[in-house]
């Protein structure tokens, strides 16, 4: 977020109109976005990119410096917002197990707020797009990190309180199956299908807690 | 598999010696996997594939006609054996909590066992690469299904015997999250890590079959 905004968001200040430029960028975005999703970043050509927003190349390269740009463009924010309820989820003054359900809930739909920028960004495989050596990489590798660290935390904190029952559990294994479990609905989840992301988080949320045997 | 080589097994005759052909055919394709582990499908060349395997572009050109055959001889037998592991699995004569420990454990040795042709088949997107209409493609989709459709059986034969408590559980978002949960383990887990794939084989199933919460 930059300071303008901030400032006037403080001072109830309505939002500064967007410009003819800004509105064209975010058609990119979102235009990329789709092609991305349907093609993979690697297959994808800006000319792709630029027949699904009906521009032409030399438009595309006006607004943005290439396919690359328009994807970290699509990340930034969603990325970092994610990140932020995750932390806020970790950090709730409640039982391990509502923390959990908050995060997995939260994470879908972060999923379904921001698609399919955010879909795109895992199938990609973040780590390996970052791992270019670049500022933005670094950033991304440190907000991944976090993201990792808040449900590490949580499944932690449920195993030390005796809230989850823990034996020789190993937090670190547990916190990857339910983020596989959730980041894999890229695969195959429709937000504008039948299911809801809260309908699908409340099923997540239970098999992990209470587990498919009957009690 | 082939006639010959069953014959072969039937008869109790030694496999046929590996030719030199065989032999560089294999090497490319080893080769081949970890490139695309690396880098990905789409932005490899044949170029990078004959670099690692110390072989010029002509070389390459003279054992396959291109990447994409050498991806496909990559995950052919991979994929079929795996299916045939879940389907064994899914009509085993046990109860649904047993079958699904099967499952999981055999899906993630299956990973373990043909790493990395496995995991580069999930991170390249099963269902998009076999998009292309070819008859390979359908062969791989039908794969899918089949594999998908196993591991949903279990879990609605548990919810209908009453081996899994029931109420109003979706088996087909069951099935989804578990399926999520290991195939996941392509961005994280290291065969040659500390964790064997039976420790974290034990880890999920205790997870979805047990859940976190105190009994």
């Amino acid at each position: 977020m930059n300071i303008a905004k901030n400032s006037a968001k403080r001072l109830g200040v309505a939002k500064p109109i967007a410009t003819e430029y800004d509105r064209r960028r975010e058609e990119l975005v979102g235009a990329a976005a789709m092609v991305f999703k349907e093609k993979g970043f690697a297959a994808t050509t800006v000319d792709d990119i630029g027949r699904r927003a009906k521009m032409d190349r030399a438009t595309v390269y006006y607004y943005f410096r290439g396919k690359k740009e328009l994807f970290r463009e699509m990340v930034n924010e969603a990325t970092s917002e994610n990140v932020h309820m995750a932390e806020r989820a970790a950090s709730l003054d409640q039982p391990a197990r509502e923390k959990l359900r908050e995060l997995i809930e939260g994470l879908l739909q972060s999923y379904v707020k921001h698609y399919p920028y955010l879909y795109v960004y895992v199938q990609e495989d973040m780590l390996r797009l970052s791992k270019d050596g670049s500022a933005w990489g670094k950033q991304m590798i440190a907000l991944n990190h976090r993201f990792d660290h808040a449900v590490f935390k949580i499944v932690q904190e449920g195993l030390k309180t005796g809230d989850f029952s823990s034996s020789d559990r190993d937090p670190k294994l547990i916190a990857a199956g339910i983020i596989g479990m959730c980041n894999w609905t890229h695969r195959w989840f429709d937000p504008k299908g039948q299911v809801s992301s809260t309908e699908l988080a409340r099923v997540f949320s239970d098999l992990v807690l209470n587990g498919l045997l009957l009690r």
